[in-house]
């Protein structure tokens, strides 16, 4: 058996998320597992770094599985290229150890949330960025932004997930806010996310950040753990997994 | 009446074009149209600058029409944003002279086109560019592009138009060729286009720098005057029109 890892960009729009589902909806796992059953004729399963949900999109999604074959990395990758449908692409294939497990060895993820403000919304980045008419206090909020990084518990910005076991502690390595024109990028780097955490921070941050939140809520809602407290989540198709580390 | 100038932004992946068609297909004309019809219970013209190809995008085409109402620039703006499909945006509404053309008074026009140079495509771009495999020779292509600055015949060009009235001999007032990584950017800005001609050229810098055509291609297709002379166009899907200039 070999161990092979690859890393992924795919585009969210048309995917019902990552993982696969007993319904016939469309899946990024469905449709790699798809490609490997076509080669392997048996199911190999696909294992990702983690779930993005529907309208998600990755510029480095991370998956690994395991299979018994003499084929190469290069020939792997051609082959996943050949056969999968545009909106998904496998950027590199390497092999691993056995022990490497695309979830659990993961040790950073990042991830970047694209914001687009002025007061109408755009065609051509339509479902590549959150639309946001409101004026921004920049500097308040990447002031706010600060009381996320380091050792946390998160409950307020984590979803209930069915499947989520364990506590809500997570750390946060990074969470810088770039300002490009009207194009503000939040770019977050964390040890591990809870269920929809990015898009709760996010949301919070442009509460406060337009004044809908006074100035210290990200502190206050921290405190609180509780997702009541926070800010609603920003919808999905202004977020990018961009890289995972091992 | 009085006449007002739109800029636009529309994403060409879902249109069969700009210029209104006989058949029932989305045009980019035709959706302005529908909301003016909507506003003004009558049709009302909207001409552009010129026509973008199926597939062709936009961040800055600009059109025109006439029309007698007291609403203001801001008002025709929002009734048009909010009554548009999503893939297409009113960036700005201004109000101009009656002797104001889109097409007539426009001087000159800016496009880019954009190239994915690397061994598989992108799921995520796949609809905002070219992907191209085949390694590029960056410095000769520039060294080629210098051929069709300045006052030239394009007839080698230009596809056959029918709707085509006049000569070919257009201004190019500027080509360069960006490098971001993997990204090639091409910038051309003319005092007008034939028919396909930007895409034309780009297709021809693109074979001089993969080696299919040999140095010195450039200006020997523009001498030839004959279309069947010059590399193939390339995909619609990587063309953007910037800018257009009055």
């Amino acid at each position: 058996m070999r161990t092979f890892k690859l890393t992924l960009e795919y585009d969210g729009s048309g995917f019902n998320g990552w993982q696969l589902q007993s319904n016939a909806k469309r899946t990024v796992q469905g449709e790699l597992e798809a490609v490997l059953l076509k080669f392997f004729k048996r199911r190999v399963p696909v294992i990702g770094s983690g779930r993005t949900d529907a309208g998600v999109h990755a510029r480095g999604q991370v998956a690994h599985f395991r299979v018994d074959t003499l084929m190469s990395c290069d020939e792997i990758q051609r082959a996943f290229n050949y056969n999968l449908p545009q909106d998904v692409v496998v950027l590199r294939v390497e092999e691993e150890s056995l022990k490497f497990h695309a979830q659990l060895s993961a040790k950073r993820k990042t991830y970047s949330y694209h914001v687009l403000n002025r007061s109408f919304a755009s065609a051509l980045e339509r479902e590549r960025c959150c639309f946001f008419p409101r004026k921004l206090n920049i500097p308040l909020m990447r002031k706010e932004a600060r009381e996320f990084v380091g050792t946390k518990d998160f409950s307020s910005f984590a979803n209930v997930d069915p499947s989520h076991k364990g506590d809500a502690v997570r750390t946060l390595y990074r969470l810088d806010i770039k300002k490009h024109g009207n194009r503000i990028v939040f770019w977050i780097e964390a040890d591990g996310f809870l269920y929809k955490m990015v898009r709760n921070i996010v949301g919070t941050l442009l509460g406060v950040g337009s004044g809908r939140f006074p100035a210290g809520s990200a502190l206050k809602i921290l405190q609180a753990k509780d997702r009541r407290a926070a800010g609603v989540a920003v919808v999905p198709q202004g977020l990018f997994l961009e890289e995972v580390k091992y």
